[in-house]
């Protein structure tokens, strides 16, 4: 064994045995570090306000007004161009969010605490299907949605995991959804049922009334997203627990910006490795084509990181009605992502694949030397600002990346 | 096409088009037909005290108990050898009941109502898993368990369905359910959650009060059998619409006693063809084996007979890790169950084999021809009244039954 390989081992070691856990809900700007009044995260590598994309944009401007800052787009815009406002990756704060991606101080997240390592990681909460903040849309019925979701969703959430027996077990949730035809990443259908099956007690029993308690779980219920948002900061937690580990090429982090796709290396600290993100190939709802999609955008790549979503592929047959493709071609994904990682996961296993652990520990070398890049399942947002999603499908990031990051790893250890 | 051909496709086309709608609770008495105050309903073919196995003695020294009619087994048996008690099929009522089956007049019971062709089936509700009267476990914690499903969890599923938009729709539940690694016999995870999750916000709201609210929504969220007997009810109302088609050759009913597996045909009326029950291969919990077994027992093998469990098997890889076997084995018993049936389930779909609709309509002429006989995924009961459930695994029923049928149906019909 290598040292490389030795590196590698320990760093896909320590995502492995990570046990992240659903502890509680908090606000953005009293429990994720670092997060400054005036700033806005984002999915995605770091990005300036010119650069961005329609639908980062909208949900930027959407944010402005959910803060208070901005009454329109107009006054939104204004505040940006005028330097009142920091833009910083969510990944720089220990957390993740999906498509934008963006998180506001006085946003509710979820908070997971890794048990085996100690660290924490955080997200923003799911707004369920149609016009929502995270595919750049922004309007009034937007924000009434998400006031519901902080004033009403969120406290309820609150109130149940304070009440709970220490949190939910989202690794558990996920190696149980795992076997009920889910990949984590775009299909959340058995996990949110899950999510729900653990709330469903709590809420009933600590929501203020009984009409909340009902609204809450209706709310959770109808939306299969539901539990992606824990789902990716668990992922998320399990990630950082393989990150900083000297002398390992490992794919600590993958992410997109709408713009940029990005890459961050175990042992090549905070840097960022990022080429231009791509147009998602799949399936798109009526009335839109490929010429309306803006590119791949969204932190939920931290999934396939983690050795789930389309990594997982072979465990959810049934996505391929919905991101395009057979279900041979869902089992060749999962087969296919065998070639680029370093282990097969000890507690996600695919049941038709005889129980095998899932690929996980994305390896650049192996990135570089076979010409096969990660494989991402994602959703699809239309490029301008308000729209919203337009399909969903799968994406592979760009090469060079990989290639620039080996480089770079190859110059800092000297080989 | 042969006028059986035809017969045996309207059979099998009023399976499928069936839509059996879950639309409220009721006491067996009321609601079920012909339940008469002394009568207690039982799983499989008609059968007479001295010729029953322990499991299903046990379940009817319970419900004599529940009923207030015995204060304890002596009494039961007293009051049986009295002649006081009258042993019925579930399935002359248009009822059905996992393992023993036994439902008695003051039970509550869930109401199926078919949509397509009107008719209703029934079942009793599931007591979860451990100590259970439908193994035939009878003592006093088993009886507590009985009072509370009577007092509390059946009042509140009836306000909740009575509160609900026209019930909730069992054929669409169990479509869902096989896409995410169910096959609805054995495997029963992801329905008894969408059952949650169609209940949550109901029970929430129209629950006597928060704790009763919480509880019994834990008490679902635990228990991974919940929706099996409103899904057997289902399967039965589906299979009854396909019962007593003229020239028929259909499989109607399957169903054992613990001493004997009955089947009943379409277009052979209601007599019943029975053999022997055979015990079951399977995985046994620890302590036990195949020497603790109780033959083959239950009226939950109407979800064969209905195109799902085993015929579905290929739609639920994870199951058998509780049945024995391996993932391709489950693939191959999907497979092997078209050599034998009519028709592909138009709603049934299995995303493993590209969504194809899963076998349906047991035709005892390709049975008898082909020389295989139906699989069956099944819990195992200890042969001795009180003990309770010891393993699951695999069972056929005996190919003398099928043979006997096809000779009645040659002399009914002059072939």
């Amino acid at each position: 064994m290598t040292d490389i390989d030795k590196a590698n081992s320990e760093a896909v070691g320590r995502m492995m045995e990570s046990r992240p856990v659903l502890v509680g809900m908090g606000i953005a700007r009293d429990v994720i570090p670092g997060m400054g009044e005036d700033v806005l995260l984002h999915a995605g590598p770091p990005i300036t306000w010119d650069r961005m994309s329609g639908p980062l944009r909208g949900a930027i401007i959407g944010a402005l007004i959910f803060e208070g800052r901005a009454k329109d787009a107009a006054e939104a815009e204004a505040l940006v161009t005028g330097g009142k406002v920091n833009f910083e990756p969510c990944h720089h704060h220990s957390a993740v969010g999906p498509m934008a991606g963006v998180i506001s101080p006085s946003m509710a997240v979820y908070i997971i605490e890794n048990k085996t390592h100690g660290n924490r990681a955080y997200s923003n909460l799911n707004e369920g299907y149609g016009k929502v903040l995270r595919y750049g849309a922004y309007s009034e019925d937007v924000q009434e949605r998400l006031r519901w979701m902080q004033d009403v969703l969120a406290p309820t959430l609150s109130a149940a995991l304070d009440a709970s027996d220490g949190g939910i077990d989202i690794k558990t949730l996920l190696a149980e959804a795992l076997h009920m035809g889910d990949e984590g990443h775009n299909r959340n259908k058995a996990g949110s049922i899950l999510f729900l099956k653990a709330l469903a007690p709590l809420v009933a029993k600590n929501a203020k009334d009984a009409q909340t308690a009902s609204d809450v779980l209706k709310a959770i219920g109808d939306n299969a997203l539901a539990v992606l948002n824990p789902v990716m900061a668990a992922c998320k937690a399990m990630a950082d627990a393989g990150f900083g580990i000297e002398g390992s090429t490992l794919v600590s982090a993958m992410a997109r910006n709408g713009t940029d796709f990005g890459i961050r290396i175990s042992g090549l600290g905070e840097r960022w490795f990022t080429a231009p993100a791509q147009i998602p190939d799949g399936l798109y709802f009526p009335g839109f084509t490929s010429d309306d999609a803006n590119a791949d955008i969204g932190d939920s790549t931290i999934t396939e990181t983690a050795g789930i979503g389309a990594f997982a592929m072979a465990a959810a047959p049934a996505i391929v009605t919905f991101i395009s493709g057979t279900p041979k071609d869902a089992l060749n994904a999962t087969l296919e992502m065998y070639e680029i990682t370093a282990g097969e996961h000890s507690a996600f296993t695919i049941p038709s694949l005889d129980f095998r652990g899932s690929p996980v520990g994305i390896d650049i070398r192996k990135v570089v030397e076979t010409g096969i890049t990660p494989r991402v399942n994602t959703g699809i947002a239309h490029k301008e600002a308000g729209v919203g999603q337009v399909g969903a499908g799968l994406v592979r990031p760009p090469m060079a990346i990989f290639e620039e990051a080996l480089v770079a790893f190859a110059d800092q250890y000297g080989f």
